[in-house]
């Protein structure tokens, strides 16, 4: 079937390959002229799909996304339907189905979980909307999926498609986080000689193997002591909305909001909260402070 | 090759199974009459295997274990090899090693990791000690590791295998909480309606598949609000090594840490902190407290 | 000096009184015809008041507050101000600014502390809004603030004292589950017999002494084992919203959140999460779990 | 009374100050001869002293503190005290006690709270040991003590002291982390424009009033940015035993841990777990990695 795609970067691009390779008809644009895409313009893209149109964004969350459905609610007619396949929070959503519902253009979230495997992989794909509007894009959802029974699930009305991939984005901070302090330990004790062997060993048999493990030894074979990068660790929005829906819900989450928080600390040059903590010590204990200027432990005054 | 197994519980039967399956001559025993024992003592076990002999442990840790290397001490013979399969700390596999070296009995500590999926998928293993005492069980380790490459490490010298394995345990504690939260959250948002569905989708194409949420989905299928079961969850030990290890390294662990006090307060009926804190409101704040007699709010004295 | 107060609950009617007490003329509100109020609506309260009118809106956070703003808004004249004393989010102060800045009335938001000790002790004032809005009622902030230098801030512009009222409360929650922590170890320890011995030790001399530390001596005294409570701890709504603007800005705020979900356990039946994890655990280990019917441990089927 | 300290360093010096000042007689003995001692070794030190002797140790924890205690039961008779007022780990107190009780010398452990400010306002004592060895030495205590009727605990038998100095430690721990994340959250938002008046406004009338936080507005008076110093935080061992011996006691500890975690991280030049966190997004969605050489981001190979 047909398909527009909005957005032909490292996900949307592999996407319409994928898609294209499994015999479906992709019109592709991207705001930048050095993209593959193929048209040049929003306008241009919905007069080349056939109606009922299917219309697939995969631009960044927030202001391009809601700036891109938007625009697409006067050009699409009724019985259209936009899927924003990027990582919305799911409360976008509820806005960008409202703000279409009322022309008769359907709109579904897609969670979309994959990273550049996706393409040879698959993509596993949450989505929430309507039973008719995902049954109207069941083709395209089925092509980019991996094979087999999983890998898809419409998990429910409008947002449960990208809440859902939230919740999978918060569960993967808290297990990288995981992997990343018993990597630190195993490293830090004298007694284990060979850490890289170790976390290979984990990859068969183990309670703990997993995809994500399997990278941390791609990962490892690479630079066995990781010590050609640095611990800064950016984060993508959908770990902070996690640890603010858990609030919402009065769900207690630890773990995750752990996560989130190392990775806040990563990015920091020095602490404030710590340089209080130190502050503190030096006024009861007489405790010695590091003085910025010489970057070593001084007396105190 | 001859091996004697002393301890044949879930573990430790099912390993004799998987090597007599592999062709290995095993002398099984247990203390219990009623176990599936092939002798009814340690002197019996010695006496049956041919010199150098190779006898793996597999009781529980601490004080069993203890005992019965001590009491191997005084049967084995130069030459012979003594394993610790068990989850001991791997600081009981140094006291261990040393008690035996003076007879020339050598000494391995060995991981294992598989639970009763290992009869049919091998068992992961991580082993400490010295080469030459690795090489003499090596057809063993073999044996009893998953196939492929992968599921068995010569992890450093004696206490690498228990260290790996502890830093293992811990991993899983912080991994399994992950997947809680991203569960409890899931449950407990209204807009996510088949809650089972969105995590049997995560199974295949997403970063967070492995075999602990393949091992999740199993639960949910067989109840799928996990209405049979209540949310209190034991420790074996491993867990609270890990957060002491930690500690000793200075290596920061706040999500193992987490995991691991969610099961203290799992386990708790009343919170005695939390009595604490309904307390200190009280006075500050007039706020109500629940009395324990009628387990509902009332207005402060 | 004249000032209107809407809200004569625990806090509004002791600030009433406190108010009185140092020579100002309150005129009271509230919307119970059973509470100590001067005037039965809001718009006799504004009629008793001389212009230019100030007005202390003390009810409850959220609808009631912005409600009352909104009401407040039709009624009052230009020069008029309105201080939002309650605990709203210092969002709702640049709503509730910009709503009333049209009319010429100013707006102050105020963080109040002090709960039930503050009639005796003075409350202590975080104040946002412009200086000459300060100024008009410094008088009244003068007759509440405790005694002495401190007890009194403007913190900055409109919302920053609800901003620094939220963060005092979130450092009050970490405060106070440190006590509660270091309470349940002495408890759970056999070497230490006397715990509110120690506990009344530390409030002298001490680098932990402080007013809250205070307080749990006096609940000690009264129910030296807190036998009489349960672990059941509401939170208010500033502790949720601290660790959110944490994440707003980037801060890690482990310590706070921490305090916060250990709330949110506090007030839960069961956990979903560790009934995940029970069962994730019986399924990979064939760990026993408990089940509900017989609240005890059984075999696994 | 007569007594002999042993460590007249900052704690040890201003201890026997505060006694002498009191009208005790001290011997001070420290291994340094650049000290105020008083005597040029211990041989001395008992010698000097008339029997039943009371000998106060206040040298560091661990090895100086056995030797120590090691010493004086070779050269104390029946009847004598020996007082461990150092930051000793409780079960250290067992083994000293029991080193001395064949020789009929009685032993005390003292956990000793105050920092620098102790000799003006008195140091806190929290007291493990029999009642009768108490006894002998309370006119001690009594001048160290704070005025007032708190201040001094006999906690329980020998270890009780030390258990509960470490607590309070543990305490101080997390009490000083609230405070530390609520001051970078308030110096993050750019509507609290007056962060050390907010902080010095708290110190009357709130709930979180305390003498950390006093110690706090001192810290911020002499440089209020905090410009000076760096985030760098020791830790001196009673945190790290406070964890253990929640985990011993199966005591939920998140607030605690939390902020000796905190204390690791503010000490590591970069975090070996955050670099594996690095590699493994870099690995599954090809994000960028902070490169070490390069010090900036850079697009994966």
């Amino acid at each position: 079937m047909d398909i527009g795609i909005i957005g032909l970067g490292k996900m949307g691009g592999n996407m319409a390959e994928r898609l294209r390779r499994a015999g479906h008809t992709v019109v592709g644009f991207d705001r930048s002229p050095d993209s593959a895409r193929d048209v040049d313009s929003l306008e241009a893209l919905v007069e080349r799909l056939p109606a009922p149109r299917l219309v697939w964004v995969m631009v960044p969350a927030g202001g391009p996304t809601q700036e891109t459905v938007k625009q697409l609610g006067g050009l699409l007619s009724e019985g259209d339907v936009v899927i924003d396949g990027g990582n919305s929070r799911y409360t976008d959503d509820l806005v960008h189905s409202e703000m279409l519902a009322p022309k008769g253009i359907g709109y579904l979230d897609a969670g979309v979980s994959g990273g550049v495997w996706g393409l040879q992989n698959g993509y596993a794909l949450m989505v929430g909307g309507s039973a008719e509007d995902v049954a109207k894009a069941q083709p395209i959802f089925d092509a980019l999926k991996p094979e087999g029974d999983s890998g898809f699930v419409h998990a429910g009305p409008v947002g449960a498609g990208h809440f859902a991939k939230m919740v999978h984005n918060g569960i993967e901070y808290g297990m990288m986080q995981a992997y990343a302090e018993g990597y630190e330990l195993l490293s830090a004790s004298p007694v284990v000689e060979d850490v890289p062997g170790v976390i290979k060993s984990w990859t068969q048999g183990t309670v703990i193997r997993s995809w994500l493990l399997d990278l941390l030894v791609l990962a490892l074979e690479q630079d066995p002591e990781l010590a050609d990068i640095t611990g800064y660790v950016d984060d993508s929005g959908e770990g902070r909305w996690t640890v603010e829906e858990a609030i919402n819900h009065r769900v207690p989450a630890p773990v995750i909001s752990a996560a989130l928080f190392a990775r806040f600390v990563s990015r920091q040059e020095d602490s404030p909260a710590m340089k209080a903590v130190a502050a503190l010590r030096n006024q009861f204990g007489g405790h010695a402070v590091h003085a910025v200027a010489k970057g070593e432990a001084e007396a105190p005054a």
